[in-house]
């Protein structure tokens, strides 16, 4: 028996062009003589679908697409993913399901079990959990279909569930398990997942076809990597990372044995290309194809620079250069030198007439007030609207540069530097955005190396450095990062050898500026917990505040 | 039997500021002779605490919380609502329990078995489901405890679950049941409200206690409105709406029936009323006290100020008049009256002059290039910064002004009219909004006149009017209302009698703005759908876009 596994890249709600992208697979996979193609987790609509999934129809056209594959599922099975409408009253409306499809038919659909709702995940939110399972037989072979999640309980010492499906399924006596995944990315996901699918081999005796998304859906990116391991518990076969694959596999070959040959995993080789994806399917799915951003010589915008230049192409990025009394020489060269390495347009708009402007129309209102604050972000917020004015007049989509240490103390300006329609590095820490950059200079500098070296500055007061606002950012983002992505209390990370007073500040700065990061662009996930969708918090509260 | 409900209004993770309030409610109802007091859901830690949840930290200090308050329960039962840890590995860490807590110690704890997990709602999110259901003894009565969603399964045609935690309680043969509730206002919920809690009644033939928070967190509006349905069906108390209220009621005569007194229920005056509470709680929690915002002349924001005014009183708004060269005097004129009515402090800013300067300094980049939507979104936003500045000198907190019809269809400026740390209106209508300005103005002119009657504008170029973009608001807010709280699709809208075009370019402009959403402030919520946590949509695909 062949069985393909289809990774490959949907939009969500485009139905047409998801069915036609799929039904191309089928061909494909016939050429191959494969017996099965397995597509990804709700791949008709794409995922994740979100509220629409609370509207009828939304789910008309699911099933639509659905009756359409199946009529294409002629001398070859098709295993597609899609919404399924709960018939009983109790309970919600929808189950997500897996539907395996035979000669115009649907011969079998099996509902998930798991409902990831943790992180980014909401999907309890709209589908009922399955209270059935049922292996289904073709051409002599006994599978059992698995939806993401439903493995995910396996090989890990909190086990978020009470129920494991393929337990149930087991005693049927089923030969493979198939899974369709939409499993999105983080710099540490392609050794868990590898963890994860070994575990369940390891408990089943038998092999896993795993297949995930390859692409960018707004701020969750998905690595694909999916996967084939065999009995003996050794992957046979893993897909690349980041980019559409169909592949054949012979059953019996899987069956033989695996051989353990590991794509290399390095964090910032993952980082980086999960970035330059992300940034490029969120211009390619809306229509998009030039980006803007504001280029100030420090390493921030650099780091952004490159990576839009590497997803769109150095001609579809312009970069502005914004001076102001208070920016050293040095940053208007490094920025010019950043641009001229990278070949990208860049125009230069000293932001001091307009901000002279502002002054002036403030002065009777500020009367006796000293330069503070206010003056700062307004620089910043003049910064802001110049390359707004920019993305308006040419139709180039403003990228935001804020990193993640200062994005989680409020380091930035609301509607200044924290502008833009997407946040490329908010998930990336300085600290790692510095090694980013060395990465990126590996094969010859890009990035100058003055960017990397000099201390950071914000240059909106004389001499202003990064370092007179807040802790080393070495320091900082280690206190982040056991906060955020550890979720450890200020005892706990005190107790790591701490200052229990910057402890308390840098918890206190990250709560109290929830509303700032409420007003972002979404953010570029790449690790196990990033701003946004899948890090929840009240914006008025007093916990650590 | 005595029983006290605790109608009051929790600061979220204030655990020490929450305990010492109910423990005042405590020597209340004991100087009452009361035999038991009920407080809502999660009141030691505040609703909704969201991924607070995930830290141990948090729940250590929810823990010390309960034993505090088990203390003090000494001749009298404390009912609290608490976070429980799971002893189990296997399922979520955590329950959301009722806790019956008498002389010193935990006498019981009943976990909350439906979980809401939709619209504003996540709470599968963080806890485990409960399985057991028992009631506990005191005093000769037998008493349920039930946590909010546990009690509205029934009463409704599609019920979300499969179980109803009373069906299985019943058998035990409980005196009354006791509900803790943290249920968010629409200006429905009242109604149904009263509907559910009367369908339970009718089913389990006895009185219940339902008791509710009164007060705001951030966006989530609690109305109050806690009630005692005696077993005829009828209500014999309902507390009232957007207060702190403790009352005592004697069971024996709550078994004797119901008066069935309701109170009104006027649409705009529950709105009304909501805002206010949203606007003053947003403030009061954050230990802010000063509002600031842009009076255009128009509705919108003259809604938005009279709302400040009479939440913060008219000593702490600001409001700022930002002609330009395209602002009709009635415009100024119309906001200075309004500015006296309210007995506001009020500045006058021109745009002008800092717009001619970012026009000089785009000149040379812009080159050709002619006045379009770039040159209006540029003045919107001169205004938002103008506002942020005066946001940041003197601490004053930028209200928004936009309303849900221009945050639906995205006429609106990001960074621009779309700036402000909460907004007050974004969740109502612009039909709705006509209407609340002549609900204000019910006892006397506030609103002029000419506000509220001239056609809506933008103002951002030559004799412009919202007609010129949008179709007329009574059509345009139908279609989003069915849209929008309806969820239904352009066909069943275009069934309804309208333009099939105009359908589709209405949903599209909605899909197609959630960019813009998610970068706003959290809006107050007073429909059954608003934007933001609520209404969760991907920004990047193709449905209906």
């Amino acid at each position: 028996m062949k069985i393909t596994l289809a990774q490959l890249n949907f939009l969500i709600g485009d139905f047409e062009g998801n069915t036609d992208k799929m039904l191309a697979a089928v061909a494909q996979a016939k050429k191959e003589k494969s017996d099965i193609i397995v597509f990804p987790e709700l791949s008709v609509c794409g995922y994740p679908p979100r509220d629409f999934l609370e509207f009828d129809d939304f789910i008309a056209k699911s099933e639509a697409a659905v009756i359409k594959l199946a009529k294409a599922a002629q001398d070859i099975a098709i295993v597609v993913g899609s919404p399924v409408k709960n018939p009983v009253v109790e309970g919600k409306d929808l189950y997500n399901s897996a539907l395996f499809l035979v000669e115009g038919k649907i011969k079998h659909i099996q509902h998930k079990t798991l409902l990831p709702t943790y992180d980014v995940f909401d999907e309890y939110r709209y589908f009922e959990t399955a209270t059935e399972w049922n292996i289904v037989e073709y051409k002599g072979k006994r599978i059992a279909l698995t939806v993401c999640e439903d493995i995910w309980n396996i090989g890990n010492e909190n086990p978020l569930y009470r129920v494991c499906p393929m337990d149930e399924m087991i005693d049927q006596k089923p030969d493979f398990i198939l899974n369709l995944s939409a499993s999105p990315f983080s710099y540490k996901q392609a050794n868990t997942r590898i963890h994860i699918i070994k575990a369940n081999v390891e408990r089943y005796k038998i092999p896993v076809f795993y297949v995930n998304y390859a692409g960018a859906q707004t701020e969750l990116i998905f690595d694909g990597g999916s996967l084939v391991v065999s009995p003996d518990g050794k992957v046979f076969d893993e897909m690349n990372y980041f980019a559409e694959s169909i592949k054949t596999y012979d059953l019996e070959q899987v069956t033989e044995g695996g051989k353990d040959r590991p794509q290399p995993k390095n964090k910032m080789t993952l980082i980086h290309d999960a970035l330059v994806t992300g940034v490029r399917d969120y211009f390619g799915k809306l229509g998009f194809e030039k980006a803007i951003l504001g280029l100030s010589g420090g390493i921030d915008s650099a780091v952004t620079a490159v990576i839009a230049a590497r997803a769109l192409g150095a001609d579809n990025v312009r970069l502005v250069l914004m001076p102001s009394q208070y920016s050293s020489d040095h940053s208007v060269n490094d920025a010019r030198e950043l641009a001229v390495n990278l070949g990208c347009q860049y125009d230069i708009v000293p932001i001091e007439e307009v901000y002279q402007s502002y002054m002036q129309s403030l002065k009777p209102h500020f009367w006796g007030k000293e330069f503070n604050v206010t003056e700062e972000n307004l620089q910043a917020r003049i910064r802001g609207m110049f390359l707004m004015a920019f993305s308006n007049k040419f139709g180039n989509i403003l990228l935001n540069t804020s990193n993640k240490s200062e994005m989680a103390v409020g380091y930035g300006t609301l509607y200044g530097d924290m502008c833009g329609g997407l946040s490329v590095i908010g998930d990336v820490y300085k600290t790692e955005v510095f090694e980013l950059a060395r990465y990126m200079n590996k094969d010859g500098e890009v990035i100058p190396e003055n960017t990397i070296t000099k201390p950071p500055s914000a240059e909106l007061r004389p001499d202003q450095k990064d370092s007179d606002s807040l802790p080393d950012y070495a320091i900082l983002d280690e206190i982040l990062h056991l906060y955020i992505e550890e979720r450890q209390g200020p005892k706990e990370i005190t107790a790591r050898g701490f200052d229990e007073k910057l402890v308390k500040r840098v918890l206190r700065l990250t709560n109290i500026n929830e509303f700032k990061r409420h007003q972002t662009a979404p953010v570029l996930r790449v690790s196990p917990k990033a701003f946004g969708m899948g890090r929840r918090l009240p914006i008025v509260g007093k916990y650590l505040a």
